[in-house]
């Protein structure tokens, strides 16, 4: 497990409470009283509330360009009260504290090494009384706030196996069909999709037809700014998946995708919709 | 009144500004001209304009949680350019710049100490020239800078006895009756309300009916999570008070709540709600 | 150029990603992995999207504020993945990192220096593989933290003189008619103009005529709150320049005016509406 850092460590907050809510700034009470000298990194108080799926992607698409000293909060916690255990996590060098909802497994992959996980129950570096309704400021901050003071993560709790897996919704392949769905739309109305690039670009490798919900899409580019403005393009983002924009616009209004929008390249024989 | 820290002092920000206001922006600039070294921490730019009783809420709420070395700079100033004055207050050992609106005084409880109240006067610390619209910026920015590098807090003014008062509206009991309201709704749409949780406790010993405006609220929870989806739930929140949360849903648009709306326990003889 | 600070530096960010996004936190993530002392501080992720003159007044409304070792990110890019280059940008001991889209040069003023302005090309310094449509997290962040860690400027890239250069509208002015438009509304509604606050004072020392749109503005003031609720009032703002406000109200709502809406200021000569 870590050692501890010559740098003042950085904790970094992901929570769906809102940036007008009293709570984030609770939590960053919380933890500098216990290390003034820690560095709070807010990624995103903005997470739809308990929106579980959102906050997978949303860790998923920036978890793994952080360096591993670095402690990660995720709050996004519909059972906060119940039996729901509260995790210490090491994913890939990365360390996480959050509720056990399947939050972070999505930073998992093929390469990935077997996680260390471990329920939160040391209940001494717990900030008392513990409340039933906000465990984010009175377990997750504490504990967060002692590791960066170099408390050794064994110390936190106990060995915990039957952590929960949020799954993330596969794209199916048939040989000349590839379906999957719009997963995220970003704030400029981008639609990121659940396809893998490397499967698009497979499959684009044949003249192929887009679509997004019923709405085609007819080209295909490298960037945003590349076609007419307007014009719906198919591209591989910066996370290496499908996206689908329109060129100095907005794709989820023009093409009337949302969440969960299906979308699939067919291959096609008689034309190459991308000439 | 405090010492020098050895750390770098932390000054956190709370204003009114939005978060796409460039005015929050030129505060950093000038405290961290003027100390290089301070860490400044983000509470909220998304107090609603001028809402100075939304701001005393969120101060309390999140204020006691930091350790007494913080400055807090809390910019909710609907009368910026008039002759109310500038203060420097410290209560319970937190340290807090504000105008003079009563924002902080909702920190004072029975517990506390008298507060210290300056008025600032000490315009060789201000930037100049002094704007008529943006003391954040031109006075609280700069002697919170100055008080992170160690500035003795009696140099900034003078003592102030005047300074406004921002009364928490009470609820009233009478004695099978408990009458409040909805003071604050976060980001869930949970109704926080402004009876305290021992009150409510002392009153739910007998049974009771609990009523949101015309609203039955019929269960009694310790967290969220804990009833079917859907149903509206009372409990003691994590400041405890009474708060009114729909399970897995937004209370305010189920019970058609906003900040104001009544709230009562009322005690009945013949049937437990929360059985 | 600049010299090695002794302090952790500080890199700002200013984007047009949203709060929301996971964008903002990876580049925090890509900067804290190559300089984990740095600190990183957000001016706005709220810029409109795509919106580059929203940008530049921003920038120009903040940036002065902030000492010369400071480095700004500011990425509000619609040209990505095209072949506008890259900057980094001195202006007035300022140092910006930026798409070549002018949203800088609104920070030039009559006294300033001609600014150092080089193009990004030694990719070295940058994240591999670059993507086609996140410059901001593959060029701009490792760059940042590599000046951060005190590389030379003059290693980042060449000399670039073809540099986008943005006009912010001037006010037209005849001899009892100055005209300018709103360029900006802030988060309480006031309507910030381009009509500089010394050019609005010298043709007020005649009696004038005040109209946004087709509204008469007939009050001047010195601060918000001086006039009664609900009067629109014009002042100079705390960013020297003419504004128009409406006491505890909304002056953008009021006035029905919005970006771009004509603010005219006419001498007459029978009567003086801010008497």
């Amino acid at each position: 497990m870590s050692k501890r850092s010559i740098w003042p460590v950085v904790i970094t907050l992901t929570t769906d409470f809102g940036a007008d809510s009293p709570y984030v700034a609770a939590m960053k009470g919380v933890i500098l009283a216990i290390n003034p000298r820690t560095r709070i990194i807010d990624l995103s108080h903005q997470i739809p509330p308990q929106d579980v799926q959102y906050a997978s992607f949303f860790l998923r698409a920036c978890i793994p360009y952080f360096s591993p000293e670095v402690i990660h909060i995720a709050v996004v916690d519909p059972g906060v009260g119940t039996r729901r255990a509260l995790l210490y996590v090491e994913i890939d060098g990365h360390r996480m504290l959050a509720p056990d909802n399947g939050c972070w497994t999505g930073l998992m992959h093929k390469g990935s090494k077997p996680a260390t996980v471990l329920r939160l129950t040391e209940s001494r570096l717990w900030r008392q009384p513990v409340s039933s309704t906000f465990h984010g400021r009175d377990i997750l901050a504490p504990v967060a706030a002692y590791l960066s003071l170099g408390e050794d993560p064994r110390n936190l709790g106990v060995p915990f196996e039957e952590w929960a897996r949020l799954d993330i919704k596969s794209p199916t392949t048939k040989d000349d069909l590839l379906t999957g769905e719009v997963i995220f739309i970003d704030h400029f109305g981008n639609l990121i999709t659940n396809i893998p690039g490397p499967e698009f670009e497979r499959i684009c490798k044949q003249p192929v037809r887009i679509t997004v919900g019923d709405q085609l899409v007819t080209r295909r580019a490298e960037a945003y700014a590349e076609s007419d403005a307007g014009t719906p393009v198919a591209l591989i983002s910066s996370m290496d998946i499908l996206e689908v924009a329109v060129t100095n616009g907005n794709a989820a209004k023009k093409l009337g995708a949302g969440v969960g929008t299906a979308v699939s390249v067919q291959v096609i024989s008689h034309s190459r919709p991308d000439a």
